[in-house]
């Protein structure tokens, strides 16, 4: 019997200005599992995760090295949480519940290239924590935070005084608190709306600041008069500049993502005119892509942070948007600072492992 | 008995234009020998080094963080070789050869202070090289081409390949060398002139190219169609530009000078665009000032220095100009790329540890 499938598509690359949600379309369908091929396997999706660096991929142009533009008219895809309907394929069984890139589509038929892009979540693993987890603090945006760390701003001192930009965001908010609560450092954090401000104020930022309404330059001055020591950065632009401007010597700057900068046309992207500081302050200011890590970190990275959540070190946020045809309102709403914490779409009604208390 | 001195002076700090020669003064005066105080050293300089790190410290503001700039009209000081006259200074006795940070004057009375920036050099050492070497190769920019690489750029693999702006500077000059004949690199040069170009080339750089006569995305496309793996920036600007859009996955860059912007008011420095680079392509970007390693690193990078000059891994080269009345000239044409390796003054009429053959 036939089975209802909703997806979106999107209509075409978005080069130089915002994507709207107007450039997503919601298209429905049906798979009929009677007709799964030796190979195959169907996958319903549970949750679907709305991520910056997605931006790159609906650009023309080659973004992310490892992953090229998606193709216009099909579905997108990103990370999501999936549970297996039925397999004819080796390695997956019903039942499972797997973590990885999928499509955006309510149920999806995946072929053999792209079961490689997922991975089984440890049975032992479900019920520990809402399986939403898996894509934010427990996954992807939280491994970025903790791998970027380790690799780039260690070693770092106790008291150390560290900067993070798009501080509600869902790798803001980990970065934030690893360095504060895991590393002893005094943590500052920008955001874009008061409301997150004292979000993450309540969450133990020493500083926060609502950068729309205040001048960076400043607010910096007045959190840190003794400089920064370390700035993880999830916005570039003239944010990164005033930073350079007030690092102290032997800095070292995560360059994670620069969403300030992603919707403009090269030729008005911001110029930073003052690298020379990197010279005089000896600073490292280092790019960072987790999918790099994920082999040697993974498992280090799940157990860790598993007990950094439990133990409250780092509490989870969600901005959670319901039902797979507002996926691109998800987006949309995401890229313009709508959320706080990891934006997710849920898509099945009801998670099938729900927490153990 | 009074022995005659000549200084040179300077006039007044210079933000934003390039230093003219009328910007120093030439002064004569007297010392008496005899008037020698308890704790002083009376050194003859014998050779003297000026470098573009100089440039900062003739600003009013505060460049490198751990120097700040030159007290106006008091004779300049830098990179030095001189002979030990007399000395009531413990630690020091005439004919002791020391280098280290001397004043511009063919003679001078050091207290203790200005000791403290100087070392001996081990008798073992005269002789066995050029004095003046002992401000290039086998000194502050050969140590500063060394360790930044050994500290930003390694681990290097056989075969990558290697831009190095400024190659025919003394420490572009040093550091193209290793990349070239002791990491097995791949080397491109860039440089202001076709004679450089041609040294460069003589040097066994496998590409050199005079950033003046052509487009420097465009050589570099020609010079290495696959990208850059290591960048060792002696000038900064559009160079680095061009460098982050031709870099592969992985690159470091050595961020050890940014002579294209040392003249130009802040609002006028060139504003780099594409940083995002950064991030897709996990780009290491890093500042180094060599005086950060000389405790750790100075014996091992003297030793290994030595033994690479005798083997003809590195060869040092120098532009000599005569006489201390000269040194600002000899400092403005630097500035301007009038030198092809290490731009020196040669203040004593004869070496007193000539080369043994």
């Amino acid at each position: 019997m036939a089975l209802p499938v909703t997806s979106v598509l999107w209509k075409d690359y978005v080069d130089d200005r915002a994507v709207q949600e107007s450039d997503f379309e919601v298209s429905t369908s049906e798979i009929d599992p009677a007709n799964l091929q030796d190979g195959e396997v169907l996958v319903e999706l549970l949750y679907l995760s709305v991520d910056p660096y997605l931006r790159g991929r609906m650009r023309r142009m080659k973004s992310y090295y490892f992953i090229g533009p998606f193709e216009s008219v099909k579905p997108l895809a990103s990370g999501g949480i999936g549970l297996v309907k039925a397999s004819k394929a080796a390695g997956f069984a019903a039942g499972d519940v797997v973590s990885g890139m999928l499509p955006w589509s309510s149920l999806a038929v995946l072929d053999q290239a792209a079961q490689g892009m997922l991975q089984k979540l440890e049975p032992s693993l479900l019920g520990s924590a809402p399986l939403s987890y898996f894509l934010g603090t427990l996954g992807m945006p939280g491994m970025t935070a903790w791998a970027s760390i380790k690799k780039i701003a260690e070693p770092i001192k106790q008291g150390e005084v560290a900067f993070v930009s798009g501080a509600a965001g869902a790798v803001g908010l980990v970065a934030g608190q690893l360095l504060k609560n895991v590393y002893g450092c005094r943590v500052i954090g920008s955001a874009g709306s008061d409301d997150k401000v004292a979000l993450l104020k309540q969450l133990g930022f020493d500083e926060a600041f609502n950068y729309k309404r205040v001048d960076t330059a400043a607010a910096l001055k007045a959190a840190a008069p003794d400089g920064i020591d370390i700035y993880f950065d999830n916005v570039g632009g003239p944010t990164l500049e005033t930073v350079l401007d007030q690092a102290r010597s032997h800095a070292r700057i995560v360059a994670c993502g620069m969403i300030s900068q992603y919707d403009l046309p090269d030729e008005q992207k911001y110029g930073v005119k003052n690298l020379f500081n990197l010279i005089t302050k000896r600073i490292k200011l280092e790019g960072f892509i987790v999918s790099d890590y994920m082999a040697e970190l993974g498992a280090e990275f799940g157990a860790t942070m598993a007990e950094h959540v439990q133990q409250g070190k780092v509490k989870a946020l969600e901005h959670t948007t319901e039902g797979i045809e507002n996926a691109g309102k998800a987006f949309v709403e995401m890229m313009a600072g709508g959320n706080t914490g990891k934006a997710v779409v849920k898509v099945a009604a009801e998670d099938p492992f729900p927490v153990k208390q």
